[in-house]
């Protein structure tokens, strides 16, 4: 998917919800556990609860993976899923991968070539030539960890080089020489609110992924009134919130009304800015 | 596998060399493609021929995952057979994983608990509780990346803050406040010889796994004179000039050929240091 068809699917659906789709077999539903396959039942539920008040699906691969074999497949029939569908859909593999070139070229064909989601994540700490496989692909995105929203982000993201430049904002300029707006997205964490200010400084124009609202404690309406521009730039995600807002029989009805009510606000914000 | 077993195994095996299994069906001999599981089968031959020079493998996750779910079985299948046939292997799972705490921990629970290797490569960017949840497995290793061997490594590794500490001097010195040299070691690529010598300064007693000897370019006696240290403490890997010396029918041999000329050149060394 592209840019520019991302962003009518927001002014369509008056939304910039990513669901999180990380289903922990732990945490689902009793009842479903005597499903052929749990995992891809619960994700085809909450899916087709959700989809209507979305414009992204973000499955996080660690989820998938605790399971081995079966957790993979889960994953590749909930991708094969949503392609099917609804095509609409941008899908994102939370991967944070990010390896030496012929290395992250295997991740790639991987993810763009064998199951065909729209983007990945990516980790910065290796440079370049780790994150430029990935943009080989037409249509694909990398998105890659700038400012993270966990405890740990303050560790080295936010060191400042001798010139006073943090490593975020290093990551954010340096970044930006290897792939346009059209191919790279960065994750923000919501937990930082005002420090959207400082990301739109360097990224004006580049979508941000968000994570850290709702479970994680980030405000919406912060990320919106200082996070947004004038495309929008936000895909912004929630996972434990929607997906496990209720355990009971009617999870998915549930799922539903809390991702419509976060659509709701986020209706609010775009009326605001004059995007719908 | 515990740090002292492994310096144990070194001392035996006068060996130093972990065997990257890299495996690529792309690049393994033709007449495999025949066997059920191709992959496996190369592993296993590679495993055989290889075992009695070096003392740790290294599957690199993405040629794996490249290969969707008969990949990850192919993974899990060489890990079991490893453990069951030769239980003085260490077996590091090339991941290069690293997420906010909870995903961190389906990433070890992964690992450590249904596939059961003995250590994970770490991605530091995300800082300490990205990190933790892998440490909480009883003799389970984190290997953090450090000073990489490639290209991009000089992006934001080698960045100088204010006081002209360089990052990957800081994720030694922060990340030595999570865990001791009994559950941490560092990546460190041996195509930057001399500065082994910086990474000696600030982890004297850890282990360091070393890739980029051999097809990346980086020399096992320069690597050896600078880093080792009084109980070896290195891990140096060697993937592509060893599995892939030879494409015909007998690439086992010839891979265990090489490997054993590897071996012979690691024994010198630790002569030299007097550690057999």
């Amino acid at each position: 998917m592209n840019k520019q068809q991302l962003i009518e699917n927001i002014r369509r659906k008056q939304s910039f919800l990513c669901v999180g789709l990380d289903t922990d077999i732990k945490k689902i539903p009793q009842h479903l556990l005597q499903e052929e396959d749990p995992i891809f039942a619960f994700n085809q539920a909450i899916i087709e609860a959700t989809a209507p008040y979305c414009v992204a699906y973000k499955p996080n691969m660690a989820f998938y993976e605790s399971l081995g074999v079966q957790g993979i497949m889960a994953f590749e029939k909930t991708v094969k899923y949503l392609r099917e569908h609804h095509p609409d859909q941008f899908i994102i593999a939370d991967a944070k991968r990010g390896d030496i070139g012929n290395t992250s070229e295997m991740y790639a064909r991987s993810f763009f070539d064998h199951i065909k989601v729209d983007a990945v994540t990516v980790a910065p700490y290796m440079g370049e030539d780790s994150v430029k496989p990935f943009l080989l692909y037409p249509e694909a995105w990398v998105i890659l960890l700038a400012l993270t929203s966990n405890k740990g982000s303050h560790d080295f993201q936010l060191t400042e080089d001798a010139q006073g430049e943090r490593l975020f904002e290093k990551v954010l300029r340096k970044s930006q020489e290897w792939a346009t707006d059209e191919q790279m997205m960065y994750v923000v964490g919501a937990t930082q609110g005002s420090m959207f200010l400082d990301i739109r400084r360097h990224a004006p124009h580049h979508f941000l992924l968000v994570p850290g609202v709702g479970a994680q404690g980030g405000s919406l309406a912060e990320v919106a009134k200082y996070g947004m521009n004038d495309e929008c730039g936000l895909l912004v995600n929630s996972s434990r919130a929607i997906i496990y807002a209720d355990k009971s029989e009617r999870f998915a009805e549930t799922a539903g009304e809390a991702a419509k009510a976060v659509q709701e606000e986020m209706a609010g914000y775009l009326k605001e800015k004059g995007l719908i």
